[in-house]
């Protein structure tokens, strides 16, 4: 049992004046912290909403599938008044009434999104059907949606990024986080990303703000689509939303470990090899590789 | 609260005609998908089984290892029946009598694969004891067994792979899958991968389909044993199966970063450089290192 | 059903001595093994008491704080009592009484690593900051707080190392390897690391176990601080604690991918360009770069 | 640590055949028990459905109430065909080929049960109607619904008498015993209850199986409609099935722990008072109470 | 599978609004039920908050009394202000702007409600000890506390009443009801009890809304506090509030099975004999048995 | 948000040694109360072992017999090893060192519990075929095992009983509670009770701690075997453990409501009516009944 002294010295050290900060403690204690755990689920749901069947209980059929997705849907409505609101709230200026505007932001937020979701079940169908087609270990594109890390990052992108399209604060990257950790595939939810979109393997994958990528592009893991530097304001600190990253053309494939920054176009088919460090536009159908190949020492007396 | 008919309409969508397609919606509704959960717990039991006293319960003790190991491999049968099952179902055709013959493959499956747990352990042992050896922060075979993302990953493949020999479909790529989300590591369940074996770190390593790894391999973070191009077929859908990744001898090293491509062989006792692109096959003893030095560019004035 | 004979026959051999080993059984079996699940509560438990109102539950309050405060960490007390006993137990000689010097042990430290919590606040507010002037996409240092893996590491591993100091066996090391699952970093806890700590994305960061880095220090994703190779002893194992990880100094960023190998020094200032290769030490202010760039080669007929 | 022996011991002997007896031990190991868990989750969904935004999550609203209604029902249809196919098995022939008879008799029987929800909702609300009716200190009829015992015992009696009427085995007994647990009101599902029956405190009860209940009646806590005694077969065993409990006709109210044994007939309008113990009819509109009252013995001197 | 038809059919009629009634659907959507389950969270910790050591989380010493009782205490805070405004919310007139009232009624209810803590411990504390002296198989006051349900319905009617001396709606008869469920004893939150109150056994005790009780008070299962008749209104209706349930004076003991029915008296010291059925009042130190004792047939031949 | 100073009085005042007294507070706080919720698991446990088959998890069968049975049956020595001890602790003198006899004790006493199991399956298996015998609306003795509230019920009184008889304190009595809550049948974990005992219905039952049952007894809901009186001691606390409670014979029916109170005997083969009040011995095959029966009161004009 830990003595007395040294429990209530170290509280009240933490409750202190002189630890606090305005990081370390939040001070609008009138405002609750988004839920990760919630917007997990929403995404579940919508998960099971989008491709009924694979996913969520056991119970889908023909039967019953105005039940099922009606009810799932609602559940997602539910949640993301709640979460997206607590977003706005996390960036409201503190004074409490302003909430009934986040509010009310949150609930036309969710209708809007509500109406995306036909188009989004079909740019996922692109991705699934680009993954069976680009990795010969795919069985089948059901499979790529079942278990396949690329859908699995997809889906939560394609999430986040109409939230972030609609100025959503703060929920868009939670989600976006959540796909990084289970997948090791970092996309900024502000990242634009054009049909049948195919990562393999993934881990690593960086997918910066500001990239914009067409068609058809598929990546290999720890690719890197980020920004060379970024312009600092006068005081210092660096300047938000600017464009940094990269615009990838349609039918563009980039292979591991490469890393392309700044605001570069990588034009239509072309190739990037692994391991490429790449700063400069490079025109339609180009293949770049690795300037130079490695040393190979073969065992003495050979 | 949503407006009823934004609600109706979003789902009547989703649930139309022109929404659906082979792909978002599985139209065997009759039969079940496999159970990420039920699997990772057959998984969880299966390590409680061959590392007892380790993993599962904490009442694991030589009075009660009969019953202990008993048990847990009595759940991981009834689990594994269940879900190899249904792996077959995912691919069997619709009718659905076939679907004993899916019950009775799966328990036929099941009884092979026990058999093989003795030399399962035996293998993870000889693992475990590669971490142990390889790495100088280890301080016990024993550590890795319990925290080493490496054994993690080595277990879930080893078990995976042997599912896969047995041809079972999907249910080993579930299991890679869990590994690749828990570790970064991404290992095909169809590698081959001899005795001794150690991944340091791990994550971003990529091991492909085809891969075939002698004994006593050292790899390390970021490393990828991948496939250079695969074959179309005539309808431009790539070739299923065909050996496209290396060929690793035993008692070979590759260092961080290392990306090894195409159905070449790295002759043993080979030591592979850190973000070395190789794409030729090496004789044993070959050292293989970074053609060119980076640029060292040391502030002005000096 | 399996066949009762298969079940007792793989049963009885998994209980055998044959396929015993002093690595597959753990043979002190009056000593629990650590438990990943109530260590990962501790932290959550911490992560509560250093950021109150971002994390646990919701209902902290100026009103409250002493009381949330206390009791968490209260229960952190508790958790890391009893864990950390068998942490010592893991390794302790097998004499059973031993354990109450183990237990002692635990206390101990338990009331010094209390002692060290409000200094490693301040640490983590610096590491929020940090990643806030980092990163042109973060709104605020609370959003960094509350949702970027490089916060989320660097808890974990700033309790962790803590606990290292301490001498802590192995609880230190799955404190890590928690942070590693989640978040693709992997920190040893061994690694010194100095305030206002950032790293960008981070997945397939490894930062070896004597690593020293300094202030104001940014690393990208991919980045390796690891040994160049390690001395062994006269049986061939690895001598284990020797200096073998790099010194990062004050305000060095390093890009992704880069690989910084060996007992080396990153002089104050510099900056390493991403998937540099570098063995050797560069004085302050240097700026690293690959030595040659990629070969572009435009379609043919351009 | 108990001894190895011991409890080796104690396991054989509770294995071995002198332990074993039909009662003891299944022997139809193919088939599984009914899941008391299982359906006491189709009751919560039914009781939500027949309720609804009394019970269930929060979210019923009108604009959902198809869909929540639809997929609470959806998955109620799935938990009783698997269980009351259970309850089939539990009693048919061992031959495993039957099953498929009780699979489809399950069938059946739900797509029955469905089309009597809306004619149980129409009793139940005046079950809860009574209630507020007849107990001065409820304040609505929703009142009673949300927490009355009567009509949490009622929803489970109405529900397992359909099922008891349609033949179900096991079954409805299972939901008996949950409200009989919960509330202490013991009502046999092949109990016949009119419409408007309200038991105030409730605990006690007892309605044996042959009662005939009929519309408006009110009982209080501790009453019995019991069997006087019962026929024996030639073996001794009781004859199952027989009418013998009490014919209560409308507006009858029995106060508390009066007990009213045998094929008797409590004639419309009669008032039973407490703790009668009655084995003959009474004609409408009678009035029984205690023969004699009891014996006061002030205290001495006064 | 449930044909498709039987199952809209069936969701159509139970939407319908020939199947709807005032009782059946509620209509105030925007008002959420009180949750059983969060108001017995409450009730939780408000026994380990009273009786700090016995209930709730093991980890109570002196060390952490404050921070235990004080994180508890605003635990039950949050909750009651929640589910109290509920309770005013479900009987508050439709127009939503009521219920900022709602809430602030709430709040300031729980501020009071909290006062009242210190002599609810000291009134329970007279129950234990009245527990102990009242029941020869008692070992202890501690054992009372802990596992006799005479004081576990005392803890849930003693907040209750307290609740409902402030008013509150719905949400005591909650909090009795959950004591009800689980252990037999159905007490009013109306009723006044006063202090060293013990029910031996308990089951199926009912004390009504207006019975008060003195000190010193011993009750024995099966015994009933109850209304003889209740004025009707002019509409038929049951008047409420009016008292018409027993005074229990002081050092009154009353057997099992005994009723007392009406707004009587039972003098102080007075004893009832079991199974009594008594209906006007006592003068004190009276002893009410049961006038008649029963028949014995011996055996024929005897 | 309450007001800081409320909630901190509040909080003083609960911890001020005012409010403090020895029931209110356990001070003896480096003992762990037994917990409830684990001793429910252990009786869970040992229904699976006693009847494998129709409880626990639903993997039983004749393959796994011995795994099953044997690894339950470990989980409930682990489980009643702790709890036991922490009875024991419970009442022993406060020194911190008598701990290890109570972990002794309660070794010793698990290892006897253990040998008994095989005896008390016996007993239950005579009670399951009783139930079957005496309730006309039983199909099978598997029925009364598997959802009988007199099964569930005798359960767990013939596990507490003999944990009675080893003079175990506290734990029987929480065992017993249980089944209290559950089935509302109240048996002293002292009561000895003979074979093929049913309880039908149950409710209200209560047989005190010195009650005798021999063979082939049935009660019906709301029997009491209850004490009369009991001798004080000079302190004016009732004299514990005095036998004063009915010796009842082999095949006596007692009918429901009936209360039998003191040291008196029951004669082989008597039947006690429903209602009667008993206090005086009967002997062999007496038939008792109420004296007087009720007064019918035909409505006027009859």
């Amino acid at each position: 049992m830990i003595k007395k002294d040294k429990l209530y010295n170290v509280v009240s050290t933490l409750c202190s004046e002189e630890s606090y900060s305005e990081v370390a403690f939040r001070n609008r204690f009138d405002k609750q912290m988004p839920s990760v755990e919630e917007l997990g689920k929403a995404v579940e749901l919508l998960r099971s909403v989008l491709f009924p069947g694979y996913f969520g209980s056991a119970d889908f059929t023909p039967v019953n599938q105005h039940y099922f997705i009606g009810s799932n849907l609602n559940k997602v409505v539910e949640i993301l008044n709640e979460q997206i609101k607590r977003g706005y709230c996390f960036i409201c200026p503190e004074d409490k009434k302003d909430c009934d505007k986040c509010d009310k932001k949150s609930k036309d937020i969710v209708e809007q999104f509500l109406e995306i979701l036909p188009s989004l079940r079909h740019l996922l169908v692109t991705d699934a059907i680009a993954a069976y087609e680009g990795d010969p270990a795919a069985h089948s594109p059901s499979e790529a949606v079942f278990c396949y890390p690329s859908l699995r990052a997809m889906i939560n992108h394609r999430i986040a990024h109409e939230l972030y399209k609609l100025a959503v604060p703060l929920i868009p990257r939670i989600i976006s986080e959540c796909a990084h950790s289970e997948t090791g595939i970092d996309i900024h939810p502000g990242a634009q990303i054009g049909e049948s979109f195919f990562m393999d393997h993934g881990t690593g994958i960086v997918i910066g703000e500001t990239s914009v990528i067409g068609k058809n592009v598929r990546l290999y893991q720890g690719v890197t689509l980020g920004a060379k530097s970024f312009p600092l304001d006068s005081d210092g600190n660096p300047i938000k939303g600017v464009p940094r990253h990269p615009l990838i053309e349609d039918d563009v494939i980039i292979y591991s470990g490469a890393t392309i920054l700044g605001r570069i176009t990588i034009g239509k088919g072309s190739v990037i090899g692994g391991n490429v460090w790449l700063t400069e536009s490079v025109p339609p159908d180009t293949r770049v590789i690795l300037g130079e190949k490695c040393i190979i020492r073969k065992p003495e007396g050979e």
